[in-house]
C-alpha cells in the first residue's frame, strides 16, 4: 500500500508519522513545495519579532530526520501540481527546474493548508504575507536590510495582532487596519474593549472600520481617504483553503470553499483524503459546515486520517474551534460561538458576564479577567465562552471547551471540583460561579438585564439603582442612577421610586445580592449583568 | 422559619448568605465559637510565612458586615455545646463568662468543620495547629516575640507542606517528620520523589518513614530515636471531622467518623443538616463515603444546602476530591483516585506517565511537568490523574477533573480542543496526547511496561534496549540496557538479541514510535511507560 500526501507540516506531517507507526513496511512519500517541512507556524510571528531568536527552534524535522526516523520519503521544493484521478497518479513539478514527473497512489492525502488572502489592490505586491518560515525570512531580511521605522499591519485576527504586537517589539510604529469596528471577530464587542485599549496603550494606532484601497511606495492609503506611512505593509485578513488541486482534479468543495470531507477526512473520491486547513469541518453546535484554520484540529486530523487508511474504525466529532492569543499583557481565549453568530442565527441563548481574579484576592499576584458564557436557557446547553484577562484565562476556556465537548450544561458547571488553593483559583473558580449564576437564571431566582437592553428598559420606566458605595459610585456611573449602597438598602427600602428597578454594581456580584433582596420585598427588580465593569467597557470603546 | 447555622465559615456562612438570599424575611442566627467568621483558611500558612501581609485581606467578613449585608444575626465567641433534637433547640455557651442559654430552630444546619488530630504523646501540648485566624496570630506572636529559629512540622501532607515552606520562608530551619515513606498520600510515589527533591534542594530535612513520639522543650524525639532540635513544633497529621455535637445529639455517624448526610445534605435528622469538612461525602468512583476536607466541596454544600432548606430540588453528586499545592516552585495536584489506592481496592486500572512541557518548547518559558493519568482499560473510564510542575499543572488538572465529572472516556481525550497559540500550549496538548496514548493502549496498537515491572520482565528474559542518543544514554540509563539510538534502529534490527524486548526512551515518546516499529517488525516489544524519567524518579528516590 502506497500513500501519498501533500503537504509536509501539521496536518500531512501527522498523517506521515502516525501511518509510519501503524505500518512499518507501508510505502509513503510526502511532497512539500515549501523549503522546509514540519514547522511551528504558529511560532513565525514571534520568530519576526524576535522573541523566539533561535529559528532552527521552529523546524521540528528535516527530510532527513524524518527518513532516518520514520523512513518517509519527503521531498521538498515538490509541488503536486495535478491529481488523475482514473489513474491514480499525481503530478509533481521541482521547483527549481520546473522538471516534472508522476507519482502514483493507492491513498491520497491532502493536506495543502490555506493561503493569506490577497486582494487585487494597487501596489499590492509590496505587502508581505506571513505563513512560512520563507515568510519570516523575507521579513528578517527586511527588517535587517531596510531598517523600516513604521508598519501597517491590515486585518485585526489572531495573526494579525501577533505580527503587529512583534513588530512593535521589533521597534517599529505600528497601525493596524480593520474593515470591522473591532478587532477580534471572535470576540463581541464588549469583550473586546480591552484588547483595543490594551493595543492602544502599547502605541498601536488603531483605524477600525475602514479598509485598505491602495499601497504607495512608502505609504498606504485607506477607504477613508487617510494616508498611513507605511515602510513595511503586513496583509493578514484571513486565510482561504488552497483548493486549487483539489477543485482541478474534480473533488466535490464545500458551501464554504473548503474541500468537502466525511467524519473518516475522506473527500468525494475514496481514494483520496484531506485534512487541516484545506477542509471544512463540522460545526459542533449547528452541525453545518465551518472552516477552522487551528494546528489543533489540523493536528487531530492529521492522526485520523492515517488511522482510516490503516483500516481502524474512526469518527472525527463536530468542532467549536478553541482559540487562544496573545496580545501584550492581555491573553484573549474563546470556544464555541459569540453572541453576534448566536443573535444572526436567531437562536435562543442568554448571556452572563463575569469580572472574576485569576485566583484568591487576598494571595499576591491575582490578575482580573473577564469572562462571557452564552447558554441556551431552554435545555442550559453551554453555546460558547470568551475570556480576556491574564494568569488563567488559559484554563478557564479550556474548562469550558472540555465541558461543550462533554455535553455537561451550564448549571453543572457548578459542580465542577477544580483544583483550589490560594495562588490557583478561589473555593468558587471562576466556571463554577458560572454555573451558579446559569442556576439562578434557569430557575428564575434572578433576572438580569444586558448592557445593550438598558436604554430600552430604562426608557420604558426603569429606575437604575447604582448598589455600589457612595465612593464608587463618585468614581464614575451610568447617568441618571441613583446611588443606594447595598449595605443600606434593606434600611432605606422606602427611598426607592416606585417602579420596575434595575440595579447594577461594579460586576454583577452585590447587585445580584440586592436584587434577590429586592425581589424577595415585592420590587420588580433585575440586575444589570457584568455591572458597570461590562457597561462601561461596551459604552466607551472607540 | 427559622434557621440557625454552626460555624461561620466556608460552609456555614455560604450557606447563610445564600439562604438570605432565597429568602429575604428567613430568620438566620449563626452561631461561631471562634473569635472570626468568614475567614479565609487556605490563606493561614501565608500570612504566617508573610507571604500575605495584610491579616485583614483574610477576613472577609465580620458579624457588623454580615448584618449590614445580609441582615444574618451572626454571633461569635458563642459554642453550640448540645441539640435538643425532640424540643428543636440548641443550648449556646457563650465563651467569655460561660453564661448558657437555648435558641429554638426550624432548621438546624451544622459546619464546624474539622480539628487537627492531635496524638497522645509527652510533651504534645507545647505543639502547635494552625485552624483559625485565632492559631495564625499565635504563630505571629510567637515568631516575633521567640525569635524560633529551628521548627518540627509533622506530617506531610497539604497543610503540613504549606507551613514547612512557610516557616522555612520565615528563615527558620524546618524539618518534616512524616510517618508514611513519603510525603503527599495522594501521589504515588514515582510522582512525588519530584516533591522531596524540591524540599531538599530548598532545605527542607526530610524525615520519612518515623514517628514523632515525644515533645521536649526544645527538641522533639523520633521512633528512630532520633532527636531534632525545635524551637517550634507543628501538628498537621491531618484532620478529624467535629462530630462532637452530633454524635451527642445522636446524629448517625458514618464508617469515616464523619456525620452522616444524603445527597441534599440532610442527617438522620430531617430537620438537622450538615455539610463541609464534619460530613462524609460520596466518592464519585465507589459510590462509598469519604472524608473530603476541602473548600471547593464546603463552599459547594453550605450554597446547596441553603436550597434544600428553601425547598429547591438539590442533589449532591459524588465527589472527585480534586486538590492542589504549591510547595516552593513546584505545583502538585490531582483528582480522583491514585495507583495505590486502586491497586488496594482491587480494581482494574491501567496507568501512563507523561512529561510534557507547559507549552510549546520553542516558545520562551516552557517549563517541564510530569503527569499521571488512571483509567479502566475495560471501559476507557478515567479514575484519576496527577501533575506535578511549573506553570501549567492546575490548568490539566482541571481539564482531567472536568472530564472526569462529564464521564468523558480516557480516549476521548485526544478529541478535546484546547486553546493552543506556542505560550500556553502544543499543538497536541498534553491532554490530548493523554488521549493518544490511551488510544494505543485501548487498539492494542502499544504494549507497555511500568517501572515496577521492568524488574520481573528483565529476570523473564526480555533485554532492554534504551533508543535514546549516545550522548543521553551516556548521561545515565538503567543498567543491563543496550543501547540503540531510535534514528539508527531500522538500520540495525540485526543487532538486537532474541526473544522479548523492552525499548525506553527519555520520556516514552520515542520508545513508542520504536516499539510500533519493532512490533511491526515481528519482534516482541512493549514501551517502558514514562521512560527514563519515571524509572529513575521512581528507583533513586530516597
Ligand atoms: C503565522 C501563523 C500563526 C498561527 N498561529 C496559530 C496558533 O497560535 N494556534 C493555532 O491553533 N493555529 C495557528 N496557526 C494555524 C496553524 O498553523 C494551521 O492551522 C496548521 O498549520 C494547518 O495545518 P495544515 O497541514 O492544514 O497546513 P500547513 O501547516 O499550512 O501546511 C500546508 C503545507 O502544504 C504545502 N503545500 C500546499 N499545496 C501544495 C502542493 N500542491 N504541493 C506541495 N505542497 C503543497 C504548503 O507549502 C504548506 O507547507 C497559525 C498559522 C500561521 C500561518
Ligand atoms: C491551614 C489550612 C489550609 C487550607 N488550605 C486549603 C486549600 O488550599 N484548599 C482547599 O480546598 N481547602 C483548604 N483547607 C480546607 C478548607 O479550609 C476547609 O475545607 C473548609 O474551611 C471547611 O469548611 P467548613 O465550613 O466545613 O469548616 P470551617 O471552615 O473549619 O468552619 C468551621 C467553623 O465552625 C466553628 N465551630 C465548630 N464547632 C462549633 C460549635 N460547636 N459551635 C460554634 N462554632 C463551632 C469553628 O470554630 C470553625 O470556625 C485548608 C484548611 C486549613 C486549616
Ligand atoms: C511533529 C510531527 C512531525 C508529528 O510527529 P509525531 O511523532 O507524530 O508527533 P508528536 O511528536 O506530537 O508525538 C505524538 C505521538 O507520540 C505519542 N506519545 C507522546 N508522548 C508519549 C509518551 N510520553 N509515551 C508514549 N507515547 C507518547 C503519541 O501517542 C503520538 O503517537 P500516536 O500518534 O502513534 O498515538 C508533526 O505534528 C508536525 O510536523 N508538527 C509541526 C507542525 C505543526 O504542528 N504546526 C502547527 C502548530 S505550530
Ligand atoms: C464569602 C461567603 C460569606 C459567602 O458569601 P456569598 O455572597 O454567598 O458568596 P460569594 O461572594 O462567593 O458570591 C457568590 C454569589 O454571588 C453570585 N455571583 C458571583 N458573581 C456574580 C456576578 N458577576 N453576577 C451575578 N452574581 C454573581 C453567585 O451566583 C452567588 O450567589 P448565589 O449563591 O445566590 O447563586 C462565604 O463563602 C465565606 O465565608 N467564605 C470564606 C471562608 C471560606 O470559604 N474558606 C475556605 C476557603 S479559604
Amino acid at each position: 500500500m502506497k500513500t501519498v500526501i501533500v503537504g509536509a507540516v501539521a496536518g500531512g506531517m501527522s498523517a506521515a508519522t502516525r501511518l509510519r507507526r501503524l505500518d512499518p513496511t507501508a510505502q509513503i512519500v510526502v511532497f512539500e513545495r515549501g523549503e522546509h517541512v514540519s514547522y511551528a507556524n504558529c511560532g513565525l510571528p514571534y520568530h519576526v519579532g524576535g522573541v523566539i531568536a533561535d529559528r532552527g527552534s521552529l523546524l521540528l524535522h528535516t527530510p532527513d530526520s524524518l527518513r532516518a526516523r520514520f523512513d518517509l520519503d519527503v521531498r521538498v521544493r515538490a509541488e503536486v501540481v495535478a491529481v488523475d484521478r482514473a489513474r491514480q497518479v499525481v503530478l509533481v513539478r521541482e521547483v527549481a527546474g520546473g522538471a516534472e514527473y508522476e507519482e502514483r497512489y493507492d491513498r491520497l492525502v491532502l493536506s495543502p493548508g490555506a493561503a493569506p488572502f490577497v486582494p487585487d489592490l494597487p501596489g499590492i505586491e509590496r505587502a508581505m504575507t506571513l505563513r512560512s518560515v520563507t515568510d519570516a525570512d523575507r521579513f528578517t531580511a527586511l527588517l535587517a536590510e531596510r531598517q523600516p521605522r513604521t508598519a501597517v499591519v491590515v486585518g485585526g485576527g489572531f495573526i494579525g495582532l501577533e505580527t503587529a504586537e512583534n513588530l512593535h517589539l521589533r521597534g517599529l510604529a505600528v497601525s493596524l487596519v480593520e474593515l470591522d469596528r473591532q478587532v477580534l471577530a471572535p470576540l463581541d464587542p464588549e469583550m473586546v474593549a480591552a484588547v483595543h485599549t490594551e493595543l492602544r496603550r502599547h502605541g498601536v494606532a488603531l483605524h477600525l472600520g475602514t479598509a485598505l484601497t491602495k499601497v504607495l511606495p512608502d505609504a498606504v492609503e485607506l477607504a477613508d481617504g487617510r494616508l498611513l506611512a507605511a515602510d513595511l505593509v503586513v496583509l493578514a485578513i484571513g486565510v482561504r483553503p488552497e483548493v486549487g488541486l483539489a477543485r482541478a482534479a474534480g473533488l466535490t468543495i464545500g458551501p464554504r470553499g473548503g474541500i468537502a470531507v466525511d467524519d473518516t477526512m475522506r473527500t468525494s473520491d475514496r481514494h483520496i483524503y484531506a485534512v487541516g486547513d484545506a477542509v471544512e469541518k463540522t460545526d459542533r453546535l449547528s452541525g453545518e459546515t465551518a472552516l477552522i484554520p487551528l494546528a489543533n484540529t489540523a493536528n487531530r486530523q492529521g492522526r485520523l486520517v492515517a488511522d482510516a487508511i490503516a483500516g481502524r474504525p474512526v469518527h472525527l466529532d463536530g468542532r467549536l474551534g478553541t482559540a487562544i492569543v496573545q496580545i501584550f499583557d492581555l491573553t484573549v481565549a474563546v470556544t464555541g460561538w459569540n453572541e453576534k453568530r448566536l443573535r444572526a442565527a436567531g437562536r435562543t441563548y442568554q448571556a452572563i458576564h463575569t469580572h472574576p481574579a485569576s485566583h484568591a484576592g487576598y494571595y499576591p499576584g491575582a490578575e482580573p479577567m473577564s469572562l462571557k458564557l452564552l447558554f441556551d436557557p431552554g435545555n442550559g446547553r453551554i453555546l460558547g465562552a470568551q475570556a480576556v484577562g491574564g494568569a488563567g484565562v488559559d484554563k478557564r476556556i479550556d474548562v469550558l471547551a472540555t465541558a461543550m465537548r462533554a455535553g455537561l450544561t451550564a448549571d453543572e458547571l457548578a459542580d465542577l471540583e477544580l483544583a483550589y488553593a490560594p495562588a490557583f483559583s478561589s473555593a468558587k473558580d471562576p466556571v463554577n460561579m458560572l454555573g451558579y449564576i446559569v442556576d439562578n437564571l434557569l430557575t428564575d431566582a434572578q433576572r438580569t438585564v444586558q448592557w445593550h437592553e438598558l436604554d430600552a428598559a430604562v426608557t420604558a420606566g426603569a429606575t437604575l439603582i447604582d448598589v455600589r458605595t457612595a465612593a464608587e459610585h463618585a468614581a464614575g456611573h451610568i447617568p441618571g442612577s441613583l446611588n443606594l449602597p447595598l449595605d443600606e438598602l434593606r434600611a432605606r427600602m422606602d427611598e426607592l421610586p416606585a417602579g420596575d428597578l434595575i440595579v447594577y454594581c461594579q460586576v454583577g456580584q452585590r447587585g445580584h445580592t440586592a436584587t434577590a433582596l429586592l425581589n424577595g420585598l415585592n420590587r420588580r427588580a433585575a440586575n444589570l449583568d457584568g455591572g458597570y465593569r461590562t457597561w462601561h467597557a461596551a459604552t466607551t470603546d472607540g
